[in-house]
């Protein structure tokens, strides 16, 4: 439950436009109120130590000191739990280059994906029985974390009108159906539409949050694979702190920076979160992969961004053959692309012969080869008339999947 | 709630005794009920059509093709929410090799770390309310991670007189105290004491639970770092598959394999908890790391376990260390430390001087630039007593510590 809503309170750490409404404190769930891992505190108090000159001889945590197994080319230990500082303060260096925003590295947690930091966050922000609101379409993870931890999913159903988007009056009603909200995640750009939020609109979500004490999770992960017209504002995508300094924003290495595999991410969280979050962490995973923490450190340099804004070119023109191909697919209405590399679409006349997008699917792997995902994972209902496809294989992939559709629908 | 007690079932790919009473088949949660993330079945069966020579293209994934950042030897994508087929295989083969079990590789799942292992165990196997016992002291992440879900803790206090290890009969009086038990969870070697339970004790327990129908999960992280008596049995350690075919085995690449920073662990499950499981993982984590997979597939050679075993005998010298300066530690009573890296001692005499174990903790480290870990992170009661020594950073370490401490206690 949240405090009563007291003195608007802006962390000193993030340079934010005066909001019209007061703040309350975000408020941690009953359930995380379990100890932290002591080992893994002090582990962290070593660090300190031996940082002001301490000679420590520690034999405090079960970490063996010797190589590793052979082809690992130096030993990788254990971390903090939140990751190690020169990670979270060149992810909060990120949010100065990329918005203009001051984040204390304090409340960045580098987590083990953005996997990692929703499983983490829906556990310190939601009690079990908490109603927690979500638009459909969307990433089917959210909805299947929440119900398997005891939150009670509330669906927005969404649809061209809103650019799939949630808005404060579907809000409303949802709160008129369902009940009190205790918190609403949104995405942009969104898996699976890839639609965007504008400034004004997240501001808008942000404000209906704020006055009603409800928290507020902005999944940035498609951040910088965008596709905005010459002069628009915020081209990266805007970040939900540039209007809501208490929201939660996560984000990944995965997407924009290409290393899924390596499962690493993070959180950026209000003040009162963080120590929940750690205790949390430190018991959940003890700390995110080592590894590819240290790789990530190369992630903030110009030279990288520079390369990674070439790949983002390359999906500029995947996408662009899909919406060139748009008349000749003959499929229903398209969510407008805004960035990710998703083209998500009803299959329209193509219902006509497949009872559903599953069948649809199915027959164009089987008779096509070529693999698409039927709506139904994003959205049960709605869902079964369409499709997402993916263009992140790149132009080549997707020149060849168009022309086998094509060939494919042809057929009969 | 498990199904009636029927025939006697053994996976025919576990070669075990058979055991005197029926089993069980385990039944998965309630809350494990989620659908799997659609796209990451796909993603399977794209492979399986490749497989079989089909020329697949995907625009499934949300996943980028191109280059990842720099730094990265090569693209590391996403694996199938269990790990890769071929780590599962050779995960198999290492139960073969160090336990002549068979174990079917498809009941294996590759995990983020133990970490990963114990939290999508728990959830698969228990609902919120029910009553998991483990013994205290023991590690706090069990108990912690149970706690944040919902699931209400039985804590077996243990001591000398059962080598710290939960016994058939403090299990009655646990059942008699608190009511009827959802799941058992043991550790051999455990920590934070080191001891070990003996293929007796452990087929004794197992039959305990067989005949309750109580779910047993074993944490063998510490398998291969033993210390036995030439000519003992087991010398690895006692997997708990060669007495208990449906219970649950967590392990980890972090100990033996020193792999601690790269997050990779691995649970064997009962046939019928494969696929909660695995819808579980596809939410909660989408794949273990792929880097710290391919890692792994040199863990099992014959040149690695020798390296391996080479490194446990530099514990065993660190180990000896600190038995021998036991009578000028002047401590009280510790555990028999039969593997791990951990020594775990009352105080004893020390507190006197000492209000209990997180003063005389601090004192240390403060003083004498020492760092150990005080028993309450591993029994919030009766660790106030006791410490627990770490002998992984070995000899060298060891030795300067014990020198340190026996020195801070001289002092006064």
């Amino acid at each position: 439950m949240a405090k009563p809503g007291g003195p608007f309170k802006t962390p000193p750490s993030r340079t934010l436009p005066a909001p019209a409404v007061a703040v309350q404190a975000m408020t941690a769930s009953k359930r995380s109120h379990i100890p932290a891992f002591e080992v893994m505190r002090i582990t962290d108090e070593i660090a300190n130590r031996r940082a002001d000159g301490h000679d420590v001889v520690s034999l405090c945590a079960g970490e063996p000191s010797a190589r590793p197994v052979p082809g690992s080319i130096k030993p990788a230990g254990y971390t903090g739990p939140l990751g190690t500082m020169p990670l979270r303060e060149a992810i909060a260096g990120h949010y100065r280059d990329w918005y203009d925003l001051d984040v204390d590295p304090t409340t960045v947690a580098v987590t083990t994906g953005s996997s990692g930091a929703f499983q983490l966050v829906f556990l310190a922000a939601f009690d079990p029985g908490d109603r927690v609101a979500l638009a459909s379409p969307g990433y089917p993870a959210y909805r299947n974390i929440l119900t398997a931890l005891g939150v009670q999913v509330v669906e927005i159903p969404t649809g061209p009108e809103t650019r799939y988007q949630p808005t404060p009056e579907l809000l409303d009603q949802a709160v008129q159906q369902h009940g009190s909200l205790a918190g609403l995640i949104i995405a942009s750009p969104a898996n699976p539409t890839g639609t965007m939020l504008q400034r004004e609109e997240l501001a808008r979500l942000a404000l209906w949050c704020r006055a009603r004490g409800v928290p507020l999770i902005s999944d940035e992960i498609y951040h910088g694979i965008t596709f905005p017209e010459p002069g628009s504002p915020d081209p990266r995508g805007t970040s939900v702190l540039s209007v809501e300094p208490e929201a939660i924003v996560i984000n990944s290495f995965s997407k924009y920076w290409g290393m899924t595999g390596w499962r690493l991410g993070w959180a950026i969280l209000p003040e009162d979160l963080v120590a929940p979050l750690e205790a949390l962490a430190s018991n959940f995973a003890l700390s995110p992969p080592a590894p590819a923490q240290e790789l990530a450190l190369t992630a903030f340099t110009p030279e990288t961004y520079a390369e990674r804004d070439q790949i983002v070119e390359g999906f500029a023109r995947a996408r662009a053959l899909i919406l060139d191909a748009a008349p000749q697919l003959n499929w229903g209405t398209a969510a407008p692309s805004d960035g990710a590399f998703y083209y998500y679409s009803e299959l329209g006349p193509q219902l006509a012969r497949f009872e559903n997008s599953v069948d649809y699917a199915r027959a164009l792997l089987e008779r096509a080869n070529v693999a698409i995902v039927p709506g139904v994972d994003f959205d049960p209902v709605a869902g079964k008339q369409a499709v997402r496809l993916s263009y992140a294989a790149g132009e080549a992939a997707v020149a060849e999947a168009l022309d086998r559709i094509i060939r494919f629908q042809n057929a009969g």
